[in-house]
């Protein structure tokens, strides 16, 4: 490898710059409003004798046409933007508890999320959004399935983080979206399966499709880098601001793609329990493992989120806060014994070098998420229900199949996930091996410098204190 | 005491998990849906035939049913989520200003406030949730409510804050919930006192509670830790994170449990002047207390908050922007004058240690919003309200009582406030101080690694010199 | 100079005492509750005989009465709370680059938010609120138009982040919201212009008045403070907390006031593949023109915002993703381009310091984003809207104007705006140069320790590690 192979000078740009014309050229060609973002579909049984233009404050006054309190928009768009803080602020944020990975932690996490939600509308419109009109017609709901979609990519890269160049990531992330929504169409259109907030398609796909790129990516020598895979003492605040994020937002999370009403209401209420209990078994866990009862940060981090996980599949459900407590409560135990037990054996026994431990806060939790999908569809009685089933199960509401059919297509959902999701991280691995990609050398992972701009701060300090001798004498001059 | 006591491998892990599993035990006992989460209950009068199922992208379709705008997730829901990032982050980073104590600041806040709202939902449930079933019926609102009570534990946090071990704030928590509940039912389901945005009920009653707790734990020792309570520069800069969080929701904050419609958007903007006017007289103030005319990050972080808390209970009310200007207004002031000059002389002379100053931020502006209260229910006629009275005052609306009588009810329930937070506080404050609970030594406190993990700093600084050189090397090779 | 004019003593606390208290007499003279914020108009339909007092939790019910949905409270609060985000957070953190700034900037953007939003409250309210009562009626529209202008504003504050007094600014604060008030007045209510994000009302207009503020302090000898011109590892990722929440709410903040329903729903998503375009062609150009590919961290946290300004009038328009992807990845490449090639420039050749590069973000994006505007107005057929024309184009859809004129006005008004910015930031900068004003030496600029109580880092660092030395001793023994 010449020095060349991580200088992203033409790489990197030449890219993006081909991603995004080619997303333009798609989304000029296949992509048009949907009813509710169309000024003309969505307006087109309203009175016109309304005297309202003009209203209260010039900048745009709302004709309260209505109508209007029905778009989506109203139902979605506050969910929405939880989400994508999850997206941008939460993954970006918590992987910065690396000591000098900050700036690629937040700034690839940026990149490769505004590319995948872009590519994610065409892959997700092209297998369950196409109109008889041959186009994808998208609004809040696909904006929504987007920013998921990147959610799964984002997860992939905690499992390769600081041993990747930027080009791998977009890579990556133009496959694996497309391997989301070949997914995500088999489980949700043809199997009839429930996964609102992911265990399945999100979580359980982008932690393994991660783990195995990270196999093949495999480092031999990657202790050459160990003294920076680690925190300090700021970095592991930041990432704490993206810990809490991403818990404080998980219900709307779960919840955002559910039915309109009870569910949404439902689904948000039983992540919110479920994550609390998570939170305790955590903390208890965490002191428990230590041989000096210290809390350990990593778990903190991580685990604390577990619940959100495993409550994905099963939120929708009539699960009730006491069942969400118990699968909270599961998880958090489960995913400390991941980080303390599991990773140490899956990077010497596997070589899976797993950098965020995806596999403790999104692999192990995702499959718990799925099993108790399967084992509410199959156990809660749908008379629970009443007429609200229809929302939740309606190929059951329809008399079409069996709260125990639907169990087994949940269940058979997660085999089909985990396939696809190890076949394709296996092949994908494989394409990112490429030398051209720039991958940074195994003496310089974890390192922010190779890709950016760095400050000096070592410099700065000398500096500053000269400055403030200097300063202080012109102060009191 | 000996070296073991701080250690928390056995206790904390025991206490997490009895009281997980109880929580468990009691909410699969306890508690239900509510009619807007229940699948069932709000479903009950759907039509059938509508033939939506299968909606716009496959991942869970909206059944838009004509009730479904009316389930109180679209109403209060956004406000929830407000309130949460208040709770989790506002607090949790506002309390990191310390230069060794952000770990302990963010953890042991997530830490208690995921227990404090489970158990807030059984307590306030018991006490005025339970309905003829027998069940705590529950809901976005329950979760509202659940979050402001663990808003009243995390102010007592920060009277104590740096002090106390893990397993002291669990046990505080367990108590002052309880408490909490007590208070807040005497005030609202009995005297019918108004006090949505809690000045009373979480801003008074959190901070005296608090301070009590401080008093007892007194520390004479103190100065051992002296020179780590304080703040560094970037600690001051994730400290501000947690302000302007608090600052920008607390809007949310105030009218997240009003009736809905004008109430709710009333005290949102109300609470928004007097925030801002609280602002410009809390830099008045610390610049002009200052011999240098410098402005101190303490007031700033503090100080500029306590319009939020003094608008907490007139802010439903027909204050006025006017109104409200002028009670943020003074509530900055008096804030102000009390970290300057009240805090050190309650320290010296009544031997209260008020680590983040929670009297000047919210107990004096919480008994100042408590006779704003009062006075605005006295005054304002009620024909101001016109149909409207009803969603405000139901009491006087439907003839029951006078509106002084209501201003009557508003000050006595400050003083019961005050009676039963400081009563409280002075027994747990004496709970708290059994031996085996493991505080910290008194040249220990407001340090991070007696309880947690810490990663090495200094440690990083050389080996990083050695590694830039190196790279250099490697990358120009 | 003296030493006694940078002391904030007596100037900075009777400065923000006269505003406060002129702001609240005015309030109290001018200001009244609309009809969604007010008791008695909000609720005057209201059947008396629904029986819903006492509700479901006794902490204030919901009189869950027909009409309540219907506040625009439900509409547009949670795009309130997203702009507020933007403006607190967001740009008080976008400013925390600088090394030793980081009070300032977040500290002094707090300042003057709070004080612009209340001065716009009236000014805008004067210009085109005022109703047949003679008074300002405000709700959550106007909440967030005086946040609207308060960032324009902000930007302004980027342009000489570092060389100004809070002083200097409070001053600038209120002539710029005037300037401000009169630009939108003459744009919104009499040329009829269309500009929801504020491209040009608030983008446009705050960069060049801020340019010209910055031009007009010029200051010769500022190499003297060059050394804390720049960032440190840690601030770059405080910066990128402000630059990631700025870029996921812009959806939010172009859309706020834009008419209910569609165009709400449109403009969010129109901003948002503006936004993730933008992205793409950032980092493109930053590694592109980086001698050795490496990413700037300048441009991240920067340019890639762009697509959300250029993106602010168009925005609501049936602009479609495919024209918004368009738009944003021109944002993205100009605004680098800014910063690489022109600020350097217009520092030697027009003397004009912008601190923050607010011509490269806020100036060129902002007039992109003004002529994308007219040229969308113009080449969009009616047809287009059908009957939502009405909520995009009224004074078109009344068949007052063609499409073409509507166009024309657009047009005009960006260049109404110029005139009005450059011709009002010349004549503040003038204002501003009063020595009184208490303006930072030319060496002690980007320095907080000369309007702050700042905590001394190093003299931590030793006393820690004498600290830790003792603790080790003292745990263990």
């Amino acid at each position: 490898m010449t020095n060349s192979s991580t200088n992203m000078r033409l790489k990197l740009p030449i890219t993006c710059f081909i991603l995004e014309i080619i997303l333009i050229i798609l989304f000029g060609v296949l992509v048009v409003y949907d009813h509710d973002t169309d000024a003309k579909l969505f307006n087109k049984n309203m009175k016109i004798n309304n005297s309202t233009a003009g209203g209260h404050n010039g900048h745009g006054s709302g004709t309260s046409d209505d109508t209007d309190y029905r778009n989506d928009f109203y139902y979605r768009y506050p969910s929405f933007q939880d989400v994508h803080v999850m997206i941008f602020i939460g993954f970006g944020f918590l992987m910065t508890f690396l000591q000098r990975y900050g700036f690629s932690s937040v700034g690839f996490n940026f990149l490769i999320a505004a590319l995948s939600l872009q590519w994610a509308t065409l892959m997700q419109g092209f297998f369950h959004g196409l109109h008889e009109d041959g186009k994808i017609h998208i609004g809040v709901e696909s904006m929504i399935n987007a920013d998921f979609c990147t959610g799964s990519v984002l997860i992939s890269f905690g499992a390769v983080l600081g041993k990747t160049s930027p080009l791998q990531l977009l890579i990556m992330a133009v496959f694996e979206v497309t391997l989301f929504a070949v997914n995500e169409f088999i489980l949700l259109s043809i199997l009839g399966t429930k996964d609102a907030g992911g265990s399945m398609t999100i979580h359980t796909f982008g932690a393994y499709f991660g783990l195995m790129v990270t196999r093949i990516l495999y480092r031999p020598r990657l202790e050459q880098s160990k003294h920076k895979n680690s925190s300090v003492y700021h970095s592991d605040l930041f990432a704490m601001i993206g810990t809490i994020y991403l818990w404080m937002f998980w219900p709307s999370f779960n919840s955002a793609v559910t039915a309109h009403g009870d569910p949404q209401h439902r689904t948000a209420m039983n992540t919110y329990y479920s994550l609390a209990a998570c939170t305790l078994s955590t903390y208890a866990m965490s002191s428990v493992t230590a041989h000096d009862g210290k809390l350990d940060m990593v778990h903190i981090q991580n685990a604390a989120l577990a619940g959100g996980v495993a409550a994905g599949t099963a939120g929708e459900m009539m699960l009730t806060p006491f069942g969400s407590m118990i699968v909270g409560f599961l998880a958090g135990i489960i995913s400390v014994l991941g980080f303390k037990y599991l990773s140490p054996i899956l990077e010497a026994k596997l070589k899976i070098q797993d950098t965020c431990g995806v596999h403790n806060l999104h692999g192990m939790p995702g499959i718990l998420g799925a099993i108790v999908g399967a084992v509410t569809a199959a156990v809660v009685p749908k008379e629970v229900y009443g007429n609200g089933l229809e929302k939740v199960f309606p190929d059951v509401a329809s008399g079409e199949r069996e709260t125990s059919y639907q169990a087994g297509m949940q269940a058979i959902s997660l085999a089909i996930t985990l396939a696809i999701a190890i076949f394709g991280g296996l092949i994908v691995g494989f394409i990112l091996k490429l030398p051209v990609l720039g991958a940074p050398h195994d003496n310089a992972c974890y390192e922010d410098s190779v890709y950016w701009e760095v400050p000096g701060e070592e410099h700065h300090e000398e500096e500053l204190n000269a400055v403030r001798t200097e300063e202080t004498e012109h102060i009191n001059s």
